[in-house]
């Protein structure tokens, strides 16, 4: 079974229909985020507006509009919001690419690789902060709370794959924890948030949060299989390259107990070396490819995109619904 | 004329008149500054009691306590509030020693040093959310944007900073922008969050902003002469730390354009090499003893006292405002 013919959920164009139905308010949250990186210091100005044309999916924005249109929002308060999410998660890449020594996002060079190191931590800092300020300029005191927690337990996130960087013995126990942590939280509040919003539906919190946290699994998994199965061109930056910078990932984890002592060797040289310079990287694909573990991974994206699609049967039927009902196959659909 | 000579308005053991007043609630926030450090993150726990073990003066924190009891606060938000400036404060400290390539805070190791740069990087981010999620703790949201806000300026100020290293043609305003931003803008805030807990004194907001504004230009000039005057055992880290690290300071600034070619050429070897390496330092302290210009840092400082005890008088007489009125002495009597 070769990975393309394990997609049977995915229906066609599912990432213009997803995004259609907010176009207008995405649009307005991109000069929100824009604005918010103006600053009468040059170089945060610079690198603000490298980040900005830098783009990206915008899959937290559009998890914030979804919901606030699903719960009948229509205002500035969620486009403030959709523009913090998208502020935070720039903030944790530009300190993720420090950590990991990246060089290319986006087929682009990082900002530390333009700007340096010490720039990028000042800046991430900066940018942690601006989200914190535009988030509170509603008095929205819950969202904000939220917001702050995801942020939070996104950093623990980062930490505890840091403290595990490198070991062959993570269990998958703990891989499910760095993710939960470090992506889902986040996706989590952006979906709860309008219902934190709207006094009347504190009760859709709970659930937009499940439906969030699923979606984000979900996408964690499918970047992990991006880092094996997509071409550099499509994914802006090297292949393999978690496992360069010794980070193991599901497809690998489910194959570990399964290999030989020799095979389970060539995984331990690349983490002990953060290169293919003892062992050959299509060693590793070989491996992937021959244990299954790559389908057996994005089944288990596809029970998260199922398990987020249950969740919204507790929410009212309409366009909006429709919309989050496809975002999983956006997700599950994407080659970057 | 000594620097020793130069300190007419010190007056004995203000530091432990200043702090006697608010001994008990000061216990208090260093139990909830301590409880704000702990983590299930392994690394969390341990760098954070490694950071509140290193101790430090509690500047911050004290500002809080004393502008709160001035104004009849007697609860646990300023507590918290105490406790939330130092954590900001540490977050500032630890991303600074990673830019500074610092290997000693307060005589001991760095965490940078112990932990490595991308722990720490994550370490300050998650210090920077701790602080605004205990902050957000009270409810109180003209507070959190107030920390909110010079946290932001604090981050610009340091950027600020690193955006003229090295540079010899740094201007004075430039350098007082700086420090403005990165230290004064923190204790202004600290020394105003009690009047805007309390509706009935935010009148006292600017005029105690001002007075910790000024108080943090006092403590600053303090701070940049230390790196000067002081012994490393006392300082906790070398002498001469800043221009090592491309940093001009005022006694260095004010005695620039007063020099000859050779002396000038000095200060831009050792800015250019960021070492002692082509001239010896004790070159520099001659030039700075010889301007005098110690001796005008000093002086400026000693104004900015004064500036910082005469917005005193808007304020109610008390032992509050007595030992608010001590707190520049405390500064200027500093040692480390």
């Amino acid at each position: 079974m070769t990975l393309e013919a394990s997609k049977p959920t995915v229906r066609p164009s599912a990432g213009a229909r997803y995004f259609a139905l907010i176009a207008d308010k995405l649009e307005r949250t991109e000069e929100v985020f824009r604005r918010s990186l103006a600053s009468d210091v040059p170089f945060i100005e610079d690198a603000g507006a490298y980040i900005f044309e830098g783009g990206g999916k915008r899959m937290r924005p559009a998890l914030v509009l979804l919901s606030a249109e699903l719960l009948g929002r229509d205002g500035d308060e969620e486009v403030t919001y959709a523009a913090v999410v998208e502020v935070i998660h720039s903030a944790s890449l530009v300190h993720d690419d420090i950590i990991d020594h990246a060089e290319l996002r986006r087929s682009k060079p990082t900002v530390n690789q333009v700007w340096g190191n010490s720039k990028t931590v000042l800046l991430g800092d900066w940018l942690y902060t601006t989200a914190m300020g535009m988030a509170l300029s509603h008095g929205n005191l819950e969202v904000v709370k939220r917001l702050c927690d995801a942020t939070l337990r996104m950093t623990e996130g980062e930490l505890l794959a840091l403290d595990r960087l490198g070991a062959i013995d993570l269990t998958s126990d703990e891989y499910f924890e760095i993710i939960e942590r470090k992506t889902a939280r986040l996706f989590a509040a952006a979906a709860s948030v309008p219902a934190l919003m709207t006094p009347a539906r504190l009760d859709a919190a709970a659930v937009l949060a499940d439906y969030g946290k699923a979606l984000g699994i979900c996408f964690q998994l499918v970047d992990d299989l991006l880092d094996f199965t997509a071409r550099e061109g499509e994914l802006g930056k090297p292949v393999l390259s978690d496992l360069r910078e010794g980070k193991l990932t599901l497809p690998l984890l489910l194959a570990l107990p399964r290999l030989d002592a020799a095979r389970r060797q060539a995984i331990a040289k690349v983490l002990e070396d953060g290169a293919f310079s003892r062992v050959d990287s299509a060693e590793v694909l070989d491996i992937v490819s021959s244990e299954g573990t790559l389908e057996e991974t994005r089944e288990l994206a596809e029970r998260y995109a199922v398990e987020a699609r249950r969740q919204l049967a507790f929410l009212p039927p309409g366009e909006a619904r429709e919309a989050l009902e496809l975002a999983p196959d956006f997700v599950l659909n994407r080659r970057q």
